[in-house]
């Protein structure tokens, strides 16, 4: 059986109990933090202890190129890829002002961009091709490929553990990825990639349509439907990266972050490859690309944030990684009603 | 003239159109960062530099009882609010949390609780009475004692000046408030009562249309148009405190944070009284208060959390100015297109 459908334990049912039970005591009416409640205790029981902690951060960066990005469906041209892992590298991208703020672990993983990455202490460079195939016209990976590809996500599941990450964030690169995130999102979905494209990094919505008709026209060029078959044929490198890494972390009991549009595809396609894993996966942002909502819904995703953002490269979930801790700073200090000596809600 | 009828300066459009160019430069599709950008630009507007710094941050929690509390509007006793104003002291209160890990000037300002506070270093004990008058039967306070609750609030603005603020928060608490918050929106907005009043601290729904009948028999014990006259009739010494601390921040160029519903029924007052300072306030969350959303509109606020807090205290705003930090950060850390060597967007 491959690595990657070995089910992962389940977060800890009863310190999940005793910690709601916790908030209850805390000086503050029931419920009124919100979201924040249900993330600390849905944290308390994924780390197994009453009071959690969230210091240790890991994010990886995968970044590929796209074979179909010569069907004109982005607005940026595809050496971008590999000029973003160097701004990535060099401090100067949002993640990596992000990740800088946060003390994160921060790496890029290169599964194939289009053109050489410079050596670099955080870029790990394991490209597997100059990009995937165009999908319109066929699989984007042989099926080496993808095992590959899930192989490194894996890796760097086993990199954050070994630096005994608390958080793990997954971002993307890769010039023509919403496409791919698209194709994947309308193959599991069964819905029209109509209802499933958006600007991306900003095409004009005149493009939209052709955009669409690319993705129908690479469904009837790929007519799979196990999973793995759809990531193989739809997806990118990064985005099996992705999926590698979410269901490694899940097998890891490290919880996850997840990103924006791109990233939500790959826990759809994670989760379907390995439905164990799902609740590892915490959401931090709905993102401004129209077809998040759809891929959310089907996650039962409950994402804290929503201020339009569409940026990907991991950016959404560094931002709310600090709502996290806020969330866990209140649960674990907060005073109870009884040290307090807070009278409590009266009878009625 | 009364002090808080001076105009307020307006935020520097010089500094917000070149901070504005600014966020075009950066290594991003324009737009991508959603509002983190809007807040960053306007927060640069307001600092008047470019690149502006967000380190300082003042809190202010206004507490004070209010007569109608007798009229069994709210789920707790009382007490609670002496109760809490020693937990915020203590450092036991959720806000109390947040202030400590952002490193906040913090303090107590008590207007008017029912019960004696003790001496601490974070109370500033300036009691104006126990409590304001049942407001159902008449005006909540003398003309005197809003002048004093306006101008407490003032120089709490006065100190987080001293202190080199670069943000002011202002939080509440008062057994009965949310009463009083509906109250001045109702009457401020000619809406009916039912459309403004919400469960608060955890009241019944059954018990809503009561607290709705009390709202409507105070609008009727109090038949005033004016929006200072309205804050002496149905405000609380705690909210006219806020709105105090509001005017005078805008004047004294410090930007404010407004917290939930009674700090936005505050900031409605405020804008009110005098409309210059609008562009001073920025709004950090939806709260899960029903009448929350309608009081934004009013406001053309657009905050930027929306996960069901309903606490008060200043929570949402304390939890919100991490995400303010992150934008800042993104703003002045980023590289641009030209310094990373990334290329731009393709002409289409």
């Amino acid at each position: 059986m491959s690595w990657y459908l070995t089910p992962a334990a389940q977060p800890n049912e009863a310190v999940y109990s005793a910690a709601l039970a916790h908030q209850l005591t805390l000086t503050k009416p029931p419920g009124a933090l919100g979201a924040l409640e249900t993330v600390a205790v849905r944290f308390a029981a994924m780390q197994g202890v009453i009071h959690p902690s969230l210091n240790k951060i890991a994010i990886s960066i995968f970044a590929a190129d796209h074979g179909v990005a010569a069907q004109g469906v982005s607005a940026f041209p595809q050496a971008v890829t590999t000029e973003m892992v160097k701004n990535f590298a060099n401090g100067g991208a949002a993640i990596s002002v992000l990740a800088r703020h946060l003390g994160a672990r921060f790496e890029v993983v290169n599964l194939g961009t289009l053109f050489d990455v410079p050596e670099h202490e955080q870029i790990v460079d394991v490209a597997i091709a100059q990009g995937t195939a165009d999908f319109s016209q066929g699989p984007a990976m042989t099926p080496e490929q993808l095992e590959e590809a899930l192989y490194q996500g894996q890796q760097a599941a086993f990199r954050a553990k070994h630096d005994e990450a608390e958080l793990f964030i997954g971002g993307e690169m890769g010039i023509g990825n919403t496409t791919s995130a698209s194709a994947l999102a309308a193959a599991r979905l069964g819905l029209p990639a109509a209802s499933l494209v958006g600007p991306g990094t900003g095409l004009a919505s005149e493009q939209l349509p052709h955009k669409a008709y690319v993705i129908e026209q690479s469904l009837e060029a790929n007519p799979v439907a196990e999973p793995t078959s759809q990531l193989q044929a739809l997806g990118g490198f990064e985005i099996a990266g992705l999926v590698g890494a979410y269901i490694a972390c899940a097998q890891l009991r490290i919880p996850v972050l997840v990103d924006g549009f791109i990233s939500s595809a790959a826990a759809l396609m994670a989760v379907a490859i390995n439905p164990s894993i799902k609740p590892w996966l915490l959401y931090s942002h709905e993102s401004a690309e129209p077809g998040h909502q759809t891929i959310l819904a089907e996650l039962d995703a409950d994402p804290l944030l929503n201020i339009g953002m569409r940026l990907g490269e991991g950016s959404g979930a560094a931002v709310v990684v600090t709502l996290m801790q806020q969330a866990l700073a209140l649960h674990n200090e907060m005073a109870t009603f009884e040290q307090a000596q807070v009278s409590e809600k009266t009878e009625s």
